[in-house]
């Protein structure tokens, strides 16, 4: 199967979840919005998709994926389709249902992550919502990110098949995320995340793991990985990291 | 199956998208914050499972499931396990896809809405973040509200069936939420909800068909339907609604 990957260019967000993913396991695919128009891609072929009044099942926003003749939106959706394809993961449905619970914790927390730098409006400039979005990066630095990065080590912790993943002996698409996740948050809230992980070390050592494997780190090298910015989902301004 | 909820008492939340699909079906389920402490409900039931050193698959926050040995947490992971065992899912791999994608599009719709009240922060007062409040609740009532419903009702459209729901002849799990969703914003947003849906006559529709269906009618007549109120997702501030 060749998949066809559709998201914003320019930014790594949600499509890097399932970028990942597909890159890990070494899958064939195509990020249609880096085509040129010419070629059928750009932004355009995103829109022919989410405003094209012939699509029978709309997505509602990138990313969305073309597998075949399916069109799958939702990042936690499009992983939980590949996930089992890709072997990255589960072969058991409780497996498999427990992987995706984690993926939806992780898309949780990417979501406030997110929040943190537009709390009025995602449509806004930062810079119309600088005051709030420090009263909310507090919030996030010193609550909610300590309890979900809790949460993650706990997780490690009780998987007793003594590998370093979240799941069972081997890597899953939600362990690839969480690596994502710990990322972008260590480019957005430097000091914070420093703070975090010193109390998480199983955490920092899957994000570690992860890093260290031959397809993520040859992706992570290359010209398709693109470098975390500001106009991304995780972003570095100094008033937010406290 | 006999299923076990763990929800917090008091309030609908996202407990009351799963208690939907289990009334809908018939199933037979046990409110167990419901239940006396004394006959191991309450809150301690809870926590629990959400602080229990020796949970194998702990969740982050309710509402989690119990079926049988299995732990599920995450609402729309939950309505995905439901979804085929209670007739409450199409039976092709696909239908349930697409499905659980419209699922967590209104998980998003109602997380968004929440965050009305709490932008800044969900363990601060309302009272103590009135004024992002205001400014995020303009941004939901003219921007996100209507570009939700907007996707909601161009699905409906596209239903070729002809039937009342989102996917295929019969209601699904996400038509039961998307009701429980349009019915929360009529609560909160009284004047904006009006509008919005003079826009979206099959979203209506939907809604006023799923509250017809007699085991809902019956569930939403009862004395485990919660009211709406102001500690719930859902909150009617007449600031909010512009």
């Amino acid at each position: 199967m060749k998949y066809e990957l559709y998201y914003w260019p320019g930014i790594q967000g949600r499509g890097e979840y399932v970028r990942l993913a597909l890159e890990d396991a070494g899958a064939e695919y195509t990020d249609i919005a880096l085509l040129s128009e010419a070629r059928g891609g750009g932004v355009s072929a995103l829109r022919r998709y989410l405003e094209g009044d012939d699509v029978e099942r709309p997505p509602f926003a990138p990313p969305f994926l073309k597998a075949g003749r399916q069109l799958i939106g939702q990042t936690a959706n499009i992983l939980l389709y590949l996930g089992g394809r890709l072997g990255l993961a589960p072969r058991d449905a409780a497996g498999r249902l427990w992987t995706h619970q984690l993926q939806l914790t992780i898309m949780d927390l990417v979501a406030e992550a997110h929040d943190t730098h537009h709390p009025i409006g995602s449509a806004l400039y930062y810079e119309d919502q600088k005051a709030p979005a420090k009263r909310r990066a507090k919030d996030f630095r010193e609550n909610r990110m300590p309890k979900f990065y809790g949460y993650f080590e706990r997780v490690l912790e009780r998987n007793r098949s003594g590998a370093p993943g979240m799941v069972g002996k081997r890597i899953t698409y939600a362990d690839l995320s969480m690596a994502q996740a710990i990322a972008g948050l260590r480019y957005a809230f430097p000091a914070a995340s420093r703070k975090a992980l010193r109390a998480t070390p199983r955490l920092e050592a899957l994000h570690d793991a992860v890093l260290d494997r031959p397809r993520i780190k040859r992706y992570l090298a290359s010209k398709r990985r693109l470098d975390f910015n500001n106009d991304d989902i995780f972003r570095r301004y100094k008033a937010l990291d406290g």
